[in-house]
């Protein structure tokens, strides 16, 4: 990637493409332009094509792009090209909800372990997944050379979660909790706040009858 | 708000900096600069005064915001000045962790009817909300003057969810199923894809040995 410093919400984008151009695939079609892709998306062309000159030639003017060899360049750039073993903290509703989540299997993510601290779950089974206690997590991080963690546990335990995901080497952890938490600069995070996309919404719903401006 | 079209991602970060006023309003901190925003968020100042911008005048030079003022003020402008009742389909596993979801609660969403067709749930609890039936939810939506539904349902079921929340009067959806739904123009709709910001975290993970670029 050379030393390009690539947005975030292209990176977003570039997910959202990634997908649109899995279903063209599976539909047949061989090319698609940037102004199809744009309008697939829901943005515009010019930001489809920005998107994607970060990372180099693509298409050919007049023709577009081949939609597999776009779909498969998006899914490496996005590291999507080898499947990815992840490991799952807190065996709750939302723990079940996600080891059973489609979304995940689709892009290549597999969770290898869940874990909780709970006597009553562990060693129940979540679909094929038995739950471990967490102190089982350092020989499954081992076995599977997992980088990547999920934290789906209460606010309470997220950061106690995070310090045992670091410790076992992680290098990245998505953190369901709502509440921000500590790692080191080595380790990535990222939260899932469930609430954003309804205030989007709300926002929407706002213009209505707004005084605002 | 004028005829001021307002990016989708400038009310994304409007959301994040809320919250993060929301905290510092909580420990007591009465004025606080674009940059520590920035900081605290982790965008530039530059991005911070651009998104506030788009909807007037905030902040005095060189004192900065006003925590309180601009806290508020940015909740107004997501609509969150006043509660939101909403309606949930699908109590699953999914369904039962939105329910109990506390991000939801915390920015004034509550969950006033969760509707199954799946008579083994139909009548159970979630929390102090009972599962109806969804021939139940023109009372509901009518009762509540509800705008907005959240779809937690499987794949094969959300069409058929979305059109029952249209010829209900909702307006705007949340859509958990990983597909594409058709509704009409003047309802509003997101989804939310759980694997983005997985994509991200092995986007950057994928920056460490890769050919790209």
């Amino acid at each position: 990637m050379k030393s390009l410093r690539v947005p975030e919400a292209t990176i977003t984008r570039l997910s959202v493409y990634s997908r649109f151009l899995e279903r063209l695939d599976k539909k047949g079609i061989v090319t698609v332009s940037s102004g199809e892709i744009a309008d697939g998306v829901g943005v515009s062309p010019a930001q489809v094509r920005k998107d994607l000159a970060y990372f180099g030639e693509f298409g050919t003017r007049g023709v577009g792009y081949n939609v597999k060899d776009l779909m498969r360049y998006t899914m490496k750039i996005l590291g999507l090209d080898e499947p990815w073993p992840l490991i799952l903290v807190g065996a709750g509703n939302l723990g079940y909800a996600l080891c059973t989540y489609k979304g995940f299997n689709d892009r290549g993510f597999s969770i290898v372990g869940v874990f909780d601290n709970d006597l009553t779950k562990i060693g129940k089974k979540i679909v094929d997944l038995e739950v471990y206690p967490v102190e089982k997590m350092p020989e499954i991080v081992e076995k599977h050379k997992v980088q990547v963690g999920i934290i789906a546990v209460p606010q309470r335990a997220a950061q106690e979660v995070a310090d045992m995901m670091v410790k076992n080497g992680l290098l990245a952890i998505l953190n369901f909790a709502p509440l921000a938490l500590n790692v080191p600069g080595n380790v990535k995070i990222r939260n899932v706040d469930l609430s954003v996309k309804l205030e989007i919404l709300t926002f929407n719903l706002g213009l209505r009858g707004s005084e605002i401006g």
